[in-house]
C-alpha cells in the first residue's frame, strides 16, 4: 500500500491500536498514533489485554522497558491477534544488550507470528544470529542490509532495520529509505515511533501479514515528517512536537506524499 | 468557585494534588497540575499510598493504565483520602471498553466517595448504566447530555462529560462549556488533563465535594488555556507545549478570564 | 572536570548512562541524557539490571515513583556498579514527604557507594538528619548550605542541593552554582534532569568518586542551558523543548560555556 493510500484509510477508518510498550517513549508513540489519524490505546493488565487487543485493528509490541509481567501480557496479547488474524508487529529494542533482551524476542517469536519486525541494525543482527555491537539501545554498528535480509528469512516476515537508510525485506526483495532527517537520531523514541506508524499503516494494510511496499511506505512517510520539521526546529527539542505537526499535516492533506517519498529497490546479492 | 477565584487561591496556597494516573499522560498532567499553581505528587506504593494522600489537598485518580496493583492503592488512597475530607477526583479512562475497565469504576465506586467523576461520553454512559461505544480509550458517541444526569444521580456525585462541548451535572442542574479547541482532541491525555484541573480546582475548593459550578469553571479554564494555545499553535505537537504556557499565564493573571468563559445553564428536560 | 571538557568527552566517548527513574519524567531524563552526548539506557527487570550496569559507564538512581521491586532492582544494580568502579548518583526525590521515602534512601545509602548524590533542600536537609519541610516532591524550606555540609560528612559523597542558588559539597569545601532560571522550577522534572547531568558527567569523569568541582560543572552547565531556553521560551511549555535544543547546543559547541558558569567557592563557616 502506499503511503498516501494508508493516511487516506486511517482519516476514514480510525482504527484502534494497541500499544504494549515501554514507559520511556510512550507517550510520544501514542501521539505519533493519533497523529496519523489512527487511535491509541495502552493495556497491559492480563485481565484485559486479550479483550483490548481483540478490539484493535493491530498490535504494536515494544521491548523497550522489559519485565515478566509484560512479556505474558506481550504473549497472550500477540497469541489472540493471531488468533482473529489481526496484525502483530515487533520492535525489539536492545536485543543483544543483554542476554534478557536476546532472549524475549527468541520467546515471543516462538509463540507469536509478527506481520513485521523493526529495530535498528544492531537489533535486526541479533535477530538474524550475526554478531552486532548494541550499547543499551542504541546501535553501534552492523550491516544492516545483510541483517535484513538473513533475518526475514529466519523469521518468516518482512524485516525493518532503520538508520541514516532504512532496509527492508521479505527474504527476497530488499527495499531502501532515504526520508529522514539526522535530528531524529537526536531525540529519544524515533525508532519506536517508527514502529507504531508501521503498526498505524499495517490497521489499514488488509491482513496479518505486512508487505516491505508498506513497510517502507510507512518508515518513508514518518522519515518524511522528519524533514519536514527539521526545517523548523531549532534542535532536538523543538524538533519533537514539530514532527508531530507535520504527521499531523501529511494525514491531513496525505496527496503532499506524492514524490517527496524516496524508495528504491536495492539488490540482493 | 469562579475560575479566577480558583486560580489565585491555587497561586497563593500552592496545595499538593496527589495523582494515582497512568503512565501514558502521567508527565501532561504533572505538568498541567504544577502551571495551575498546584503541586504535583505521584505515589502508587501500598508503602505510602495513604500518607501521601493524607497529606494532599486533593487525590485524583485516573485508570488509564490499570492493573491490580495500582487499583488496590487507589481504594486505599481513595478511603484515606475520605477520612480526612480530602476531595477525590476519577477519571474512569476507558470504561466500557473491555469488562476489567467496565467492572473497576464500579468497584472504586463502591469503595470510595467521589467529589468529582469526569470522562469523554462513552465514559459516562457507561457509568450511568447506558450503551456507548467506546474505541479502547476514545469514546465514538452517547448522548452526554442525558449521561451526565442520569451518572450523576446514580453515583451521587458531580458527573463531567468532556467533548466539543462539556456537559456537567449534579443530578438536577445541568451546566454546559463551550470553551476548547478541536486540537485538544488530537493530542493524547487532553481528557487526563482536565481532570487533572478539575482535581486542582477541589484542592482549594473547601470540602470534599464538588458543585457543578467549580467543576465548569475548571473545564472553562483549561478550554480557555486550548483557544489560546490553538492560536499559537502549527499542529498538535506544538499545541501541547502552547497549552501549558496559556494555562500558566492564566494562573499568573487569573483575572484575564472574566468573560472568557462560556458556561451556560442548560434545562434538564 | 570543567563543564567544556565533559561535554567534549561526552561527545567523542558517547557513553552508555543506565537510569532507574520514576515513570513521570524518564522522557525528559533520556532526552537531557542524549542532548548531554550520552547514550541513556532504562532498564529495571531482576533479570538484566545488573548486567545492563555492567555495560554502563555510569548509573543513577531516582526515588520518583517508587515501589519495591524498583527498591531491589536498585540496589542490585547499585551493588554490582560498585563491583565495577562505576559511578552511582542518586536524586532522593520525595526524601521526608512519607516514611516510605525517608526510610528508603538511608537503605539504599547502606548497600550503596554513592559518587554524588542530588536534591533539592528539604530532601538533602532529611538526609542529613536535619528537619525540613518536603510538600509532595517539592521542597519548601531548608537551608541548603549547612544541609550540603552536614550530609556529605554524613554520606561520605558529594552532595548538592539545587534551587535559586545550588550548594555542592563534599564535607570540607562548599561550591555555589548561580547559572539557572526560575522557569526550572515550572516544568516538572528539572530535578531529576540536574542529576541525569550529574550521572553524565560523572560518566567521562574517570572514577567512582565526583568531586564538587565536576557536580558543580554539571549543574552549572545545565542551569545555563535553562538561562539560554528561557530567552526563547512564552511559560513553562515552550521552555521544556527550548531547554532541550539549548543543552544539545551547549554539547556541540562546549567553548560556549567558557566565562558564561557562575561558580564560586563559599566558606564553610
Amino acid at each position: 500500500m502506499k503511503a498516501s493510500e494508508a493516511l487516506r484509510r486511517l482519516g476514514e477508518e480510525r482504527p484502534l491500536v494497541h500499544h504494549l510498550t515501554n514507559y520511556v517513549t510512550v507517550n510520544l508513540v501514542a501521539n505519533v498514533t493519533l497523529s496519523t489519524g489512527a487511535l491509541p490505546v495502552m493495556a497491559h493488565a492480563v485481565e484485559e489485554v486479550e479483550e483490548m487487543a481483540a478490539t484493535a485493528s493491530a498490535l504494536v509490541i515494544n521491548m523497550g522497558t522489559l519485565d515478566p509481567p509484560w512479556i505474558e501480557a506481550m504473549v497472550r496479547a500477540g497469541k489472540e491477534a493471531n488468533r482473529r488474524g489481526i496484525p502483530v508487529v515487533l520492535d525489539p529494542v536492545g536485543a543483544g544488550a543483554t542476554r534478557f533482551r536476546t532472549e524475549t524476542p527468541e520467546k515471543l517469536l516462538s509463540e507469536i507470528d509478527f506481520a513485521a519486525v523493526c529495530g535498528n541494525a544492531g537489533e535486526i543482527s541479533t535477530l538474524a544470529g550475526l554478531s552486532a555491537e548494541v550499547r543499551g539501545v542504541e546501535s553501534i554498528g552492523g550491516d544492516a542490509k545483510t541483517a535484513v535480509v538473513k533475518a526475514a528469512r529466519r523469521l518468516g516476515a518482512t524485516v525493518a532495520a532503520t538508520g541514516a537508510t532504512d532496509h527492508i525485506s521479505d527474504g527476497e526483495q530488499i527495499l531502501t529509505v532515504e526520508n529522514g532527517h539526522p535530528l531524529m537520531g537526536r531525540i529519544v523514541g524515533s525508532g519506536c515511533a517508527s514502529t507504531a506508524v508501521i503498526g498505524c499503516f499495517a490497521a489499514v494494510g488488509g491482513g496479518d501479514v505486512l508487505d516491505p511496499e508498506t513497510v517502507a511506505a510507512a518508515l518513508a512517510c514518518f522519515g518524511r515528517a522528519g524533514e519536514i520539521s527539521a526545517k523548523r526546529s531549532d534542535g532536538p527539542g523543538t524538533f519533537e512536537p514539530r514532527l508531530l505537526d507535520a504527521l499531523a499535516s501529511l494525514a491531513d492533506n496525505p496527496s503532499v506524499l506524492n514524490g517527496a517519498l524516496r524508495i528504491r529497490e536495492a539488490s540482493v546479492g
